[in-house]
């Protein structure tokens, strides 16, 4: 293939973002990434018409686009949120606005954006049903494209300036669509030790297979991916060949919420030039980075950010920077999507990468999903044209203080259950190891000095972005362990056996956690036993872990779900 | 795979139709139908825990899913068009007021439509924001689903009990899931010798190649499919194995216009059934069914039909069956999309087969486009339900009229440029075997009786269905052809040039045709030479044939466009 960064049709714009980096942007030919398949990613040759189509005067007879009259859409309106519906902080309305605020008041300010079928004075820029919802170029509304590229140029601020974007539909698909055109039948796909299991479901059909990469608290480890490289053995793993794709979330990673910073980042993706490793980016928490966890008792009012170009680039600048930012060769395809930020039923993100992947996911696009639904594109282009890109970032920081606050809320609730004591000696969770992991007893055992390593319950580390609480329950210290252990049941089966009837005492009270295991990738066997559990494999996760997303409870539950669980794990361990 | 057959998450209802058809249903085992691929797809375990969710009072912390008040949109409304829009027959209302509510009325009637974010009186089936925006399954919003399911049970009448519904994004993600599911690499799949390019660009990639099998004036022969599988011969094929995937489109087939009777749908399934073959029918243009031509001279005035139940069985009655009619054992795979009878910016279409493959397209969709984008599954389940069954249908009546008018006006000015005049003799398009072929002559040539077969300009056979007219300009008769050959040049190869000549004068001209070969399956080199034209290859379609869409121009483009071709076309043969 010798279309290297070439982007035949051309339809995306090209960010052309001057090199901010330490390095020099050295963008290099990539295209043996490439798998057979997409390699193998013909054009529809109806596809060759557009450019005559698109001459002035022509007589188009050549497409089935059905007109525009037998669209049953005359116009589309929406009452849209405004930028700054949510607070920046909880002081800057009482806390019970902020809770009014938060679930929802039923006189929500809000304003209408209207989608006509044909815009005014024949503005052909403009969002209009004639346009959205007629076949259009897998590439999406013009007007989304430039919107997502002075995004991107905005805020992720790409060193490559041959960096490009392309909208999918949703992250899921983006993942999909990059490992078609990466990975071949038989590879392994370097993850985190923990990881997000729908994309191994993903992988997993065309004989992709996780190849699980050490941790600590900022999330994978640059030196156990160098290990795991440079040590390869073909023969030891079964005939795969050495991994040449990544899938990571670096950011409020799912599922043990770590972060990593722009060291790291820097670290692995060295790692990744001296192995020859694409880095698959997918990062859906990117604005829910809400900093490190105060408790409650030590928190001080915090300063109310003021709006415009200084706020919003102190905003920007407090985020962990992309992959993006340190990708001098054009090696990182980050997955961007609207499903966190806008709504899930988005079913809508864009792809940031070189344009010779860009041109292939193009291609893949084409011959399966085409454009994304034209309804959500119109809708979705409406409303951040309306907003602004200074109204866009307004209402991402409003979203990052509602889950900065939400993150606050469980981890209050802990801490008014438990006695929670910062421990710094490494739990058996390898995942935290550099953090401040935070032990749990029976309250009041620490001032009563009732307490050591025996006697704990479970630990956490606050996590400093995303969604989820990622705890380990301490089923090690349970009475039943060591009689289970005895009775010739190894260590590992010991702990799953507790940490599923946990997890069931939970369910039967009503609170729905995700066990650990779920998100294990070694050992992975799906499809076996209830709730995937599969006591007979030693998997990750299975040593008492749980997920606990605080996105979408109301406060009252999730109080409630945290006097469930600290009723149940002190029952549990008694 | 014991599965067959079963379908456990079991969200599509089955349709439970009872058999109406000549022949008992008896459903068998189809799985070994199934590619690797499909056969490896796991759920990601986090399905597994819907079930769980699902439980009164069940507070769940286990999914990433954000609060509904963190959409940005509160309200989503519509206005739509009434279902009578468009009137049933030119004469319904004066031929000036169906070109005025063809081209777009600005005062058209509509009605409006609301989606607000939580329906009124906690109406859980209503559609709502807060469900349509947030995650999914990937079985879309259950009022769709019922709906689609008793379009279904009304207007295509299974005669398999067991057939069952699952929503796609378009028909062509609904092919390319389908491929995905049934065909391995390296395998053929059997389509009608002219076929949907981008059909062949989505299967290709995987390495399946088109095998053509013979057509005449209803599309697919059966005899010259039992031919072809009959004789199947590995090594002759170059080691392709006895392809057991089928992709055709029966009804206003594409590019030739083709329509196929319910008996030799019935020939075709006979034959499918003694190969073990799997039917993907491919149905965007089933309600574009228009009748046969008439001439504007002998055409009488229609009776304008009723509304009512009556009138609607007899529009359902007066369509060609689709293959559902005559699947006994469930060994077809129905594509249906809005595309054509609401908007292709919908991306939204549904598959009816069997719950074995259902069930196996659905784990195709959860890990790649997962549910359809929310903001159209909204606004069209709203429309559906708000029209109702018989306005849906009655809208359907109203666009089938819509095209007829449109591919009588498109042959009325034919009639008005050319001499045409009815000759049963075979064409050189086998496409036309048995069916009127009209050959077109200079006007005036008839009555003056200056006509012969070597003075014949074109031939066409007007469609009974679809969006397009299949025209072959006999370029063997041009006054070049012969010299052409003389000179060396293969036949074939001389007609290809020619072709490609008149196809620029009209492109110059400003008149876009697709040019015949891009719909040729034999021979298909991709990428090669402008326009897809690579006159080393000797492809069907380059015999003069040329597809001409009458879907979107207006009435005046098309006339004009008829002049551009009746001027360059005489002029061509001078």
């Amino acid at each position: 293939m010798d279309a290297a960064y070439a982007f035949p049709d051309a339809p995306v714009t090209h960010i052309g973002v001057r090199s901010l980096g330490d390095k020099e942007s050295t963008p290099i030919d990539l295209s043996h990434h490439l798998s057979d398949m997409s390699n193998a990613r013909i054009a529809s040759p109806l596809k060759a018409l557009m450019k005559y189509m698109a001459q002035p005067g022509m007589i188009s007879m050549s497409g089935g686009l059905p007109h525009e009259s037998y669209f049953p859409f005359e116009e589309i309106s929406a009452q849209t949120a405004v930028p700054d519906t949510f607070s920046l902080t909880p002081e800057e309305k009482s806390s019970f606005s902020w809770l009014w605020n938060l679930f929802g008041a039923p006189t929500r300010k809000t304003k209408e954006v209207t989608i006509p079928k044909r815009a005014a004075g024949g503005d052909m820029e403009a969002v209009q049903l004639a346009t959205a919802l007629q076949y259009g170029q897998a590439t999406g509304l013009p007007l989304l494209q430039k919107f997502i590229n002075e995004f991107v140029q905005r805020v992720y601020r790409p060193i490559n300036p041959l960096t490009t974007t392309l909208v999918h539909v949703g992250n899921t698909d983006g993942w999909a669509k990059a490992v078609l055109t990466l990975c071949n039948h038989g590879e392994g796909i370097l993850v985190e030790e923990y990881t997000y299991p729908s994309a191994i479901a993903s992988a997993w059909p065309i004989g992709v297979r996780p190849v699980p990469v050490k941790m600590d608290s900022e999330g994978m480890l640059a030196n156990d991916l160098d290990h795991v490289l440079s040590g390869w053995d073909v023969e030891a793993r079964g005939g795969m060949k050495k991994p040449h794709v990544m899938y990571t979330v670096p950011v409020g990673q799912n599922p043990c919420g770590t972060t990593m910073s722009e060291k790291r980042k820097k670290e692995i993706y060295a790692v990744c030039v001296k192995h020859d490793v694409i880095i698959v980016e997918d990062d859906p928490y990117y604005f829910l980075q809400c900093g490190t966890y105060v408790p409650k008792a030590q928190r001080t009012t915090a300063k109310v950010a003021k709006d415009g170009k200084d706020a919003e680039e102190a905003f920007i600048q407090s985020l962990a920077p992309s992959y993006l930012r340190v990708d001098y060769q054009g090696r990182v395809i980050r997955l961007d999507t609207f499903s966190k930020t806008i709504a899930p039923g988005s079913r809508l993100g864009f792809f940031t990468c070189n344009p010779m992947f860009a041109e292939r996911l193009l291609r893949a696009g084409e011959t399966s999903t085409q454009a994304p639904c034209g309804f959500g594109q119109a809708l979705i282009t409406s409303l951040l044209n309306g907003w602004g890109m200074s109204g866009w970032i307004r209402w991402l920081r409003g979203i990052r203080a509602q889950y900065t606050m939400r993150r606050d809320m469980c981890m209050d609730a802990l801490y008014n259950h438990f006695d929670l004591r910062e421990d710094l000696r490494a739990s058996s969770i390898r995942a935290w190891d550099g953090a401040p992991v935070l032990v749990a007893h029976k309250k009041g055992a620490v001032a009563q000095e009732k307490y050591d390593s025996t006697t704990s319950l479970f630990s956490i580390v606050p996590p400093v972005a995303g969604m989820f609480l990622w705890i380990q329950v301490h089923v090690y210290n349970h009475p039943a362990y060591d009689d289970l252990v005895r009775s010739g049941m190894s260590e590992s089966l010991a702990s799953a056996t507790l940490t599923f009837r946990l997890w069931k005492k939970l369910v039967d009270n009503k609170v729905l956690w995700s066990p650990g295991w779920f998100f294990a990738t070694d050992g992975v066997q799906p499809d076996i036993g209830e709730m995937g559990f599969n006591p007979a494999v030693k998997a990750k996760g299975m040593e008492g872990c749980f997920r606990v997303a605080y996105s979408s409870a109301s406060p009252e539950e999730m109080n409630k779900a945290m006097d469930v669980f600290a009723k149940q794990v002190v029952k549990f361990f008694e």
